[in-house]
């Protein structure tokens, strides 16, 4: 069966000289954070599916659920008709959201709902009257989905490669990593670096020209990039006194990632003007996307009355099924108080975290917040071994595979968000498998 | 609930205005092929969800399908792993699409197929050394999708008004139905012009510079257009004889809706360079789309060794569940010959069609194909009232959904594509509903 994925199924981010050559690991079942392969191998699946299956696997609840919407009403047009899970998602929403961000439109998945935001504000601009007020900031290292738009705003040097960008749609902030600042500089001194160079780009573009600038709060597949302290409050503060929208894009830190429904206005202070969901939204059980729009933005969406209407959409937005499994997702995290049981385990999932970067020293920056983790290779250790250090993930994913536990490789980083249920215990046996691949590579890698 | 919907909910090409004022019916349950709203009235679903739920509503066996898969294995990231359902569906696809489309890359519905169909264009003539050729055709009326890249290819004109669009990237053929078409011209002519519009356009933007052509087999979102006989045909090789791709847009048109798995080569006689599907691949019943390349396509994206990642891809791609609907979907419609009922009640249902066509004046045009169909308000009935004329479809909707009957209204159209198991009796239902609509409007327009 491996076989025909192998010979017929072209993967995300997948070489296309690897089409009828590479085969793909077939997991098969799931339970709790644990997946078996197809050989029957158990592993902890480090990654919590694609940082979406927040409540773990095999959820009898969400089976019957999902079935019994199915049977009820599997299907009703968003153009023309809403449907009770639709409803009641549409409001739950809205009263988790922060502020005023009262109004949702529904979407595919994360891609679907950063295209659909963006859209939104060109249509903002335009019925106000300033087309030219356009660009969008974004950062190196973002990450915001895949389709022509979502992926023109990833900063990610690698995804320039190949594939044309809407260029003229963007203009990139410089790196904002503190891993990355001078030795001697302070984290407050990195985030007054990291707001002049956001003042420097407004004043170069114009703030006339920027329509909105999009942040991850934590820039999660760039590589765990957590910003400094008050970083996201004085960058929402200098767009808001340009009239820049603020659009958080909360599509990994959204539904309990980091101890919240939102990360934005609980963890890093700030009311953003448009939030972006995915993931977590349903634990990834069934595809589902929202845009959550505020009172002040679908105001200006008004403008005249003259042709308003705004033509986005998908036939999936808002699918019952996949927003009764939303609703039941949220039940689960409600009855089990999983958003309290992240706050409470994400001290001790954040102290391994930081003990490995104590103890190992091919380890270069052990970091993260929440249940996001993220482990960076020191790169002085592997200087004249440059292919070998941007191996690192994938050596420390490989050998921990053998153990037991799979990571996500990124270049010379390898990063993890498991499952939220997870357990002490299961954070144990989590690290003291990523502690003994760190032995084994640090005797490969000399250090 | 329809007010929680009302205040929170902004529903594709809904009016941003009517948020927190227009109220959405509520469809609660369905049954083959009929919907009861949250009073219990009981409706026809004419147009078959969104031209989607090819089995009809209340299937036990996808709920259970849908179910174990769920149970089993809700999701795997296809990033690093393949499942069972993907893997069999992949190959699935890739031996009902015609000729030498063997690769599958899975979306999440219809926009994101067209999205990654175009950006695989784009990376396949970077990958070739001629970034230049990148224009895509599309035509007028044509209907693609909503993420900027595919709604930049919809040619529909309402769509131009507040919406950007990459408009570097497309050259739009003038209008092609054949309604349209001057009196005493043959349809034999008017392909001729058809096929001339396309070489006006060729030698006008250069072949070097054009990438794609981009079409439905049918324009069904622009009014159920079926181009001239021989259309298809004789684009595909005028494309071809010029390096253009053919991609062949079968989010409405495949799975059943012609009585073909794909219609492009059983009944327009063509062997396309990629086709896009979604909607009947599940029933509407999980969101799910794919992207399917020909041998040549991949070929040409391999390009050299270097940088052949293709960094495009969705979290949802090759959802389990997603994957294991449309599998059960597609046995469904093999147990119960589905593509053989199409067929068989095709020419009843034309046939019903077009005797309407004959009996009211006020329809201009009634045309169709498969389980396709439109009627066209006839323009000269209300010349002096053109606003009355675009409200054709609304009233024709409104009447006949009274009597317990949906259509899709589309201005001075309405259209129709129920779902696939429709009896010779339920399709005299519908056509006894739509007829005394038709009288009771022919009175108010005084036809």
């Amino acid at each position: 069966m491996t076989r025909w994925d192998r010979d017929h199924h072209l993967h995300p981010w997948a070489g296309v000289e690897g089409v009828g050559k590479d085969e793909y690991m077939r997991v098969n079942t799931g339970e709790g954070i644990y997946l078996w392969d197809s050989a029957g191998k158990r592993y902890i699946d480090g990654p919590g599916g694609m940082w979406c299956v927040q409540i773990g696997y095999g959820r009898e609840e969400m089976a019957k659920a999902i079935a019994e919407q199915t049977m009820q009403m599997p299907y009703a047009s968003p153009w023309s008709f809403t449907s009770e899970p639709a409803a009641v998602l549409a409001r739950k929403l809205a009263e988790m959201a922060p502020g005023d961000l009262n109004t949702v439109h529904f979407t595919t998945g994360g891609s679907t709902a950063v295209d659909t935001a963006l859209r939104a504000v060109q249509f903002m601009n335009n019925r106000l009257g300033r087309p030219e007020k356009k660009i969008i900031l974004s950062r190196e290292k973002a990450y915001h989905g895949s389709t022509y738009l979502a992926s023109t705003m990833t900063g990610k040097e690698r995804f320039k490669t190949q594939f044309d960008k809407a260029d003229d749609l963007v203009h990139f902030l410089p790196d904002i990593n503190p891993y990355g600042r001078p030795e001697d500089m302070s984290l407050e001194d990195w985030c007054d670096a990291k707001l002049a160079d956001m003042e420097a780009a407004i004043a170069e573009v114009g703030a006339d020209k920027i329509a909105a600038f999009i942040a991850e709060p934590i820039l999660c597949s760039g590589g765990i990039i957590v910003p400094p302290p008050g970083y996201h409050k004085r960058t929402l503060d200098l767009c808001h006194k340009h009239d820049i929208l603020y659009i958080s894009d909360e599509v990994v830190t959204g539904f309990g990632r980091m101890g919240h429904w939102f990360a934005s206005e609980p963890v890093f202070d700030i009311v953003p003007d448009i939030i972006t969901c995915a993931k977590g939204l349903t634990s990834g059980y069934i595809p589902l996307g929202a845009c959550i729009l505020s009172d002040r933005v679908v105001d200006q969406m008004r403008g005249n009355a003259e042709n308003d209407t705004f033509y986005n959409g998908y036939t999936y937005s808002g699918h019952p099924v996949g927003c009764a499994a939303a609703l039941k997702n949220i039940e689960i995290m409600e009855r089990e108080d999983i958003l309290g049981h992240v706050q409470r385990i994400t001290p001790y999932f954040q102290g391994r975290l930081r003990a490995i970067g104590e103890k190992f020293d091919i380890v270069g920056d052990a970091r993260g917040m929440g249940l996001l983790g993220c482990l960076e290779c020191r790169p002085e250790l592997s200087d004249e071994t440059y292919a070998a250090h941007l191996q690192f993930g994938n050596k420390l994913d490989a050998v921990c595979e053998e153990m037991g536990l799979l990571l996500r490789p990124f270049g010379n980083m390898a990063v993890f968000s498991p499952p939220l249920i997870m357990t002490e215990a299961q954070i144990d046996e989590m690290f003291d498998i990523m502690e003994a691949g760190l032995t084994r590579l640090s005797a490969e890698y000399g250090a």
